[in-house]
């Protein structure tokens, strides 16, 4: 069933959808009045909900949904500046399907491309607008925040977390093999996890230095050189494995 | 390191480079005399190799390279064929770098697209070649197969496993939280793991329930819809977190 995010409305019996999604129900749906849909709304609560108006469009909530689309922990990625346009909206959009809270773009020493301050809110609002979607089509409950940073030390100081990692190619090959799960496995429900990956060329040797040394563990993500737009979906996928399929 | 595949070639003092890889060393690469680099030989063995010459690109075997690389299990990822062709290059590209064994397409149901016999030869060695050079980039030494079939049955006549298994969204809306790690918990190194994934619109029931009647299990990739190229990437990286990562 479709599913629309509507998070400053309440429940009720006459809910007015904003006009983008009014305009994807009645327009490119064809919805009719008596079809349903789920929407989202505030508190991240889904409720499956009637078309009760098409001009303008309208709906009233029928009952509560109950809900596990989401991880246990809430986890934030932030990916260095990849070089071309493609690869953020690729993190984005299954980055939200995969389950992430949040995620940051962050300038750093060895990105190519540097998103200039002029153009920095559109670039975000497009990328939103790729999370928004993909959180309706994998059935979400929460659209994940999409953001930029000019540092991985912003990322650090604006987004707290309780475990800090950072995806290092060179932990891999040096034959590391159970940092990553042993940070997931201490995770506790509702914990929040923030993890770093390059751009292209890789975060450099002394970027990570500094961050093991304020507390973020570098963790390997197995033996083949995964791309920069790969490595944050590997790490997601290894997440929802461990915190979710692990019963 | 640049690394080339030359798979029908054995170590030596004077190994030819086929055209291809000769174009990219000496034209793109713009390699010298003395240069060094990685090549793939027969049984799948990296070396560290000299480029002794450039017209025609020649180069001598230095010393085998140790290589872990691949999965310590066979993996062969089956897809129902996607709707558009961007899907299958990225499942191509990603899935290599992921450590698939064979990516096998298939025909079903639910399959918008269909390959015409007369176009499916170019669309495979197009694939091939994704395949190829995603393996070179990734440092494997194995470069993945890529395949079409006309259906499920002949996947799974052709391609024969230890364990097989399709990925049901239902599986997932039911709660199932461990079938998956059960079918990953069980394998030994070296044995042959096959997975099924639907295309957009998914496997029928008809399609799962015949499957399962055949042993293949149906499992849960999670509580979120992943779309059909998604699903297949958070497979091979739960098998890598689950055979490499859990030391």
């Amino acid at each position: 069933m479709q599913r629309y995010f509507v998070p400053d409305a309440q429940p009720g019996d006459k809910i007015l959808l904003p006009k983008d999604i009014s305009h994807h129900l009645v327009d490119v749906m064809r919805a009719a009045v008596g079809d349903q849909v789920e929407i989202v709304l505030a508190g991240h609560q889904p409720y499956l909900a009637t078309v009760t108006n098409l001009q303008p469009a309208t709906v009233k909530t029928i009952r509560p949904l109950v809900d596990y689309s989401e991880l246990p922990v809430t986890v934030m990625i932030a990916c260095g500046l990849p070089k071309t346009k493609e690869k953020p909206q690729l993190i984005v959009q299954k980055g939200t399907e995969l389950g992430a809270d949040r995620i940051v773009f962050f300038d750093c020493q060895r990105a190519v491309s540097h998103w200039s301050p002029s153009r920095r809110a559109k670039k975000i609002a497009r990328l939103q607008k790729i999370a928004n979607g993909a959180a309706e089509q994998s059935h979400r409950v929460v659209q994940p925040q999409v953001e930029y940073r000019d540092s991985w030390q912003d990322v650090l100081r604006d987004f707290p977390s309780d475990v800090a990692v950072v995806a290092w190619e060179e932990s891999a090959k040096q034959g590391e093999v159970s940092r990553l799960k042993k940070a997931l496995v201490g995770l506790q429900g509702g914990q929040h996890l923030l993890a770093f990956f390059g751009p292209e060329g890789g975060l450099s040797k002394q970027e990570v230095d500094q961050m093991t040394a304020q507390g973020v563990e570098a963790v390997g993500l197995g033996p083949r050189i995964l791309r920069t737009e790969t490595a944050p979906l590997y790490f997601l996928s290894a997440v929802s494995y461990q915190t979710e399929l692990n019963g």
